[in-house]
């Protein structure tokens, strides 16, 4: 098979067989038999002519085979995962991996970078002292039999062939492609060897799908073909407009984290986190219905299981769980700066993408993959949607180390939102849910 | 700028534009800048959303400014040249450059080799022993004042985008697209120092475009494009469903066009050869109309000017110019063998690309680049459409070496003819003129 033939017919439109997507996945991964400049014509070609739900199916599970599959089934009780598509101020696998783990379920969760504006979960786990990520297999799988939770980053065998096309579809104008994007997402969530996944797609300014069409598209692309590899699946499109919760950099959502499972978090990103945690804990079947699942993890918060959860966690991966009850055991930033309101009225919105690129800006994120970051650094939203300020009451306040750093990001603050005189009117935080 | 940017705008629909094509056609020629996986993308989305008349023109010029034009303006008289966009059994290159050049007017000519089924004139010319085709530009400068022809490929400071380009589009499946072949063709030709360029634009099953529209199209860009970049053009679009002349093979090719110099041609090489050469005079300008450039170049061949001006190139290239009154001077195949017709008939069409495939598995051709090719074998066609064949009669000779490269192209070429009972429809050669 060559590849300028398997090129030559999704460009014009055909529907790839199984055995030419093996090819180009496994000439990805490999790095042999397909020049980069044909496998990005051909991720061109895809962008531009789509692919069925056979074909991504196919692709999806090519790509999981270009490497390893993770086989937890020595491991007693379900196992369970969440994914978001990534937003500003998501903090949500910092609880509700602890509220599952209460619930009984296993929860062995390979997560990502932030990159850009928005966050990721291995920068703000390794806010905490001593905290790492980069377990061994064997490790991992101590962690999740001990404490039901393995919290990691993808492992170099993991879909080798996304490593790749990833990097390869960053610079050439292919990212936003919902085969391309669904074969990512679960080539590796298929790769962990979990029986369910929950997806959190979030829309909005702030997220990578700006428009409620787009988010129900990639969400229904995500679970049609989740299921059709034999993983059970749902997802929940999500408003992505202001930041979830208050705050943005990773020790501060760490801190805001722990407070969320101590009872104490901001209600959307308590409501989304209980939420997304019930859906897990009903996928892994050890309950009937949603709203059982709901009471279940309802419980674990309000015990104190979940926060519990979370301190085993944290010990069983080397990190310093005393920041449990002690904050300024976590990265602290030297200054902190208050963003005041010009004028009086109610906030109105919040421009999570300006918010998230302070913080980037700030050094709580990556501008490029390769940058390091400062996990002291970020904004705390002061003012949430719906809430009143009075000219000189805060809106953000800026954690931040460097003035030279600090002072550009000022005038995008000072724009990143919008008061009316009325009362705005009430945006649900979840939209919808596919199944 | 960012090449990315560039991309996702083109696969968005946008006109590009200059400075985007100039960083997209800098990197192809320098290798920095953009990745191959970016310049191929670039080159899917411009195959998939196209590229605008006023885009194609600056593609163009950009890559003939990507290396080095040459400029002939110290060489007194016009200079033209023609280009085909390649078919089988098309020796007018040989024919028409001595007729032109016999009519006082410069054939600056870079050329091609052979790839696939069809032919290349270096190939062609490379069969007389001795000519050289890699003249250095002071030699081509002193062929074409010497004897108003330079016959030569490309050298490596021409359009060093488009070699880059060329390479890649041929494996990535986006060579059949109307702006990259018309940016391909011109900038070699407006590198040539020409003032002005015939096309032939080959349509039918041996042709790169197999149907009128697409021919039609792509001399219609070619024409526009090189009229605003400053060229005078016009095109011919012509048939080609069968081999041109009987000749199909480098030496045998060289053989018929001496042949045909010498007024004993094919009634189709002739008239292809006449006409195209009377356009490039006309083009020229030493004539007013095309009736009196066809008269000018029907007496340069009758009056035995044109053989003679063959005579004089081949030996200002240093070949062998007793060729042209000897004809075992050139390579000849030890061996020939006549495929007979099975049915009584008259030739209704002949397969040109199928007959060009067997010359090229004989030895005759390429069919990737880095082949060598034999001179000396190659296929005549004894019965051409409208021709009567008995049970027996010859249809094809194919002169050949090896009995092993021989044999298995006898079953195709069985097939490469059709026969009718009736009288078959007179096809015209010369289809359309654009200008």
């Amino acid at each position: 098979m060559r590849p300028v033939d398997v090129i030559s017919r999704k460009r014009d439109g055909h529907e790839l067989t199984a055995e030419e997507i093996r090819s180009f996945v496994t000439a990805a991964a490999s790095g042999s038999g397909w020049q980069d400049a044909q496998l990005s014509a051909l991720l061109m070609a895809i962008y531009l002519k789509g692919m069925s739900a056979e074909e991504t199916v196919v692709l999806t599970r090519e790509m999981t085979d270009s490497g390893k599959r993770l086989d937890l089934s020595d491991i007693p009780g379900p196992k369970v995962d969440k994914h978001s598509t990534g937003g500003v101020g998501d903090k949500t696998s910092l609880i509700l991996a602890p509220l599952v783990a209460a619930c009984g379920v296993n929860v062995p969760m390979m997560s990502g970078r932030g990159l850009g504006h928005t966050g990721g979960t291995l920068d703000k786990l390794e806010a905490i002292p001593g905290f790492r990520v980069n377990l061994s297999e064997a490790e991992f799988r101590t962690a999740v039999r001990a404490v039901r939770i393995g919290m990691i980053g993808q492992t170099r065998d993991v879909a080798p062939a996304d490593k790749t096309l990833y990097a390869m579809r960053d610079v050439t104008g292919t990212v936003e492609c919902i085969p391309l994007i669904t074969a990512s997402i679960l080539s590796k969530k298929l790769a962990e060897g979990i029986e369910g996944l929950v997806m959190d797609v979030k829309c909005g300014r702030g997220a990578f799908m700006k428009t409620r069409e787009k988010a129900r598209a990639l969400a229904n692309t995500i679970v049609k073909v989740a299921k059709l590899n034999g993983l059970r699946c749902e997802a929940v499109i999500t408003a992505m407009d202001a930041p979830l919760g208050r705050a943005v950099g990773n020790s501060l959502e760490v801190i805001e984290s722990i407070e969320a499972l101590k009872g104490n978090g901001p209600a959307d990103l308590t409501e989304l986190s209980v939420n997304l945690a019930a859906r897990m804990v009903q996928l892994s079947g050890v309950v009937k219905t949603l709203a059982e699942a709901e009471r279940k993890v309802t419980n674990a918060l309000t015990s104190g299981q979940g926060v519990e959860a979370f301190r085993q966690m944290v010990a069983q991966q080397g990190g310093d769980a005393r920041v449990v009850d002690d904050y300024t055991r976590l990265p602290t930033a030297p200054k902190t700066h208050d963003v005041t309101a010009t004028s009086a009225g109610v906030i109105v919105s919040l421009d999570a993408e300006a918010i998230g690129l302070a913080s980037m800006k700030l050094g709580g994120g990556r501008a490029r993959s390769e940058d390091t970051i400062d996990p002291a650094v970020g904004v705390i939203v002061r003012a949430k949607p719906g809430e009143e300020v009075r000219v000189g009451d805060a809106v953000f306040t800026v954690h931040y180390r460097d003035e030279s750093r600090f002072h550009p990001i000022l005038p995008q603050l000072h724009s990143a939102y919008t008061l009316t005189t009325g009362s705005p009117s009430e945006l649900p935080l979840i939209l919808e849910e596919v199944t």
